[in-house]
């Protein structure tokens, strides 16, 4: 069986960098390559559309990248099509040999975490993913359902801890004694972060989200807890530099490890894409991956 | 425009109690009546089934109960054909004079915020809802596109607040000096209930959900926000009493108001309804809807 936490760093390992491609199908930023029809959210033309972009971005993907993060909310948005392109979207990159961070930071009590799970980190999962984002406010015993799918499947979770956006610090820099709201729930979840260490790298299935743009607050969650990896948000198009991104990250076998940094925007709609030319289309995508890959690789090479 | 706010507690008045119906499908316990092929997750004809057991149920709501509340996940559990299900279940209850309340507990930042808004709770949306449950942890900045919508399209908004897990105070109950996050979390929200309160009724279109297992909290939290609608899970099958869950209520004009009490494996699952018979089962449901209705009836009664 599959163990995520080592998986993907065996991976992020062998490629050399920690490049996580955010899938975030903007509707009114698809290129014209792909756009069909006037592309609003209730046509039955658009989520084909959308299916038919993001696998060739994934495509451009295979082999460079050890894992893609689907943002479910916006094939939400497209209502039933946009699932199903997104189930499809995910089996085209699991069966292209990348990881699928599925990310939905769900969060609710017993029997409909069960539920999700059911939807997503089981075995006859409708949208299999190989991990899941997840919200920790409703308590431990909620997340229990997905801690059993991680020792049962190996499948991996992301708890929401520091988050990148500007607003994050309403609730998550609360103090609790002398510790912020983050570095309480933090160690809350750390004694499962040790439970569900991978036996090759030592790196956990039980992760947590940390943006790239506090940085400080990144060093300071991986004081507590050294195993679990990073999922950062927040590189690129939301301001944070690679280096501010790897800040979690601790000395690995080839380098800086623990995290991968997510890019969406830079990835999908860089420079020179928005074009109906598949050559050029193709070339932008790669440069954009391409400088990606450099940054985070330079960013992680010691 | 309608108002939520205004709406639902005008309903819940003309009706005289306020049960809000959980459409939570377990699809291991969906009536024989109603079951086809082996209602596994994955079998394309699991969600029509689903599909017409939910709308038989609406059917016998209509005219006793103010709103119901889907919860999204075990349609998700189902994948792309369980969230078309969800779509014509959401329009079958609008059509019958029903408001919908979409039990999904989003959280994201401001663009994906955006998507789950414009997926929910705008005129074009592809599954639209009345109202929506929303989390608090990722902070203000990220319910902005859900404040919107309440503003723009009159929509209603529930952010968590105290759940009715036993293992919500592992994060809810944390102090933050002589406050719980909780009543923090509810503080915070607070200006916002104020700006959405109704012109109506006073009653806001930005609730909270506050568990009907925890009615100390639940008065605490009514001092903190006199004009939220209180969502409260947690009733009958949870282990609430009506008593209990009609805590956070306060004296209106006929009798306790102030919040939506919801029941959803007691009124779709009650004694009874395990049956092929559609006399039985509709005998069963009748009088299922009608014991909690006349128990909160009883509760609400001054």
């Amino acid at each position: 069986m599959q163990h995520f936490g080592d998986a993907l760093i065996e991976r992020v390992r062998a490629l050399g960098n920690p490049l996580c491609v955010g899938l975030d199908p903007y509707l009114d930023r698809i290129p014209p390559l792909f756009r069909d029809g006037d592309m609003s959210p209730g046509n039955p033309l658009t989520a084909p559309a959308v299916e038919a972009f993001l696998k060739a971005v994934l495509d451009r993907s295979t082999g460079k990248v050890a894992v893609v993060k689907p943002q479910i909310a916006f094939f939400e948005r497209m209502g039933w099509r946009g699932i199903r392109a997104l189930e499809e979207v995910c089996a085209h990159a699991r069966k292209h040999g990348m990881l699928v961070l599925l990310d939905a930071k769900r969060g609710d009590i017993g029997s409909t975490a069960d539920a999700y799970a059911g939807a997503h980190l089981i075995p006859d999962a409708p949208m299999p993913a190989d991990a899941l984002t997840l919200n920790p406010y409703l308590g431990m015993d909620t997340l229990e359902p997905f801690f059993r799918s991680a020792r049962t499947y190996g499948r991996g979770l992301f708890v929401l801890v520091k988050t990148s956006n500007p607003g994050s610090g309403d609730f998550q820099d609360l103090k609790i004694g002398n510790r912020s709201l983050a570095e309480t729930v933090a160690d809350t979840l750390n004694a499962k972060v040790e439970e569900l260490a991978g036996e090759k790298t030592g790196w956990s299935s039980l992760g947590v989200v940390v943006g790239a743009t506090y940085p400080g607050e990144a060093e300071r969650i991986r004081q507590i807890m050294p195993r679990a990896v990073f999922l950062v948000p927040g590189y690129g198009a939301q301001g944070g530099s690679a280096k501010e991104a790897v800040s979690g990250f601790v000395p690995g076998p080839n380098g800086l490890e623990g995290g991968i940094v997510n890019s969406s925007r830079g990835i999908l709609f860089p420079a020179g894409s928005d074009t109906n030319s598949a050559t050029d289309w193709e070339r932008a995508i790669d440069a954009a991956i391409g400088k990606a890959v450099t940054e985070l690789g330079e960013a992680v090479a010691t």
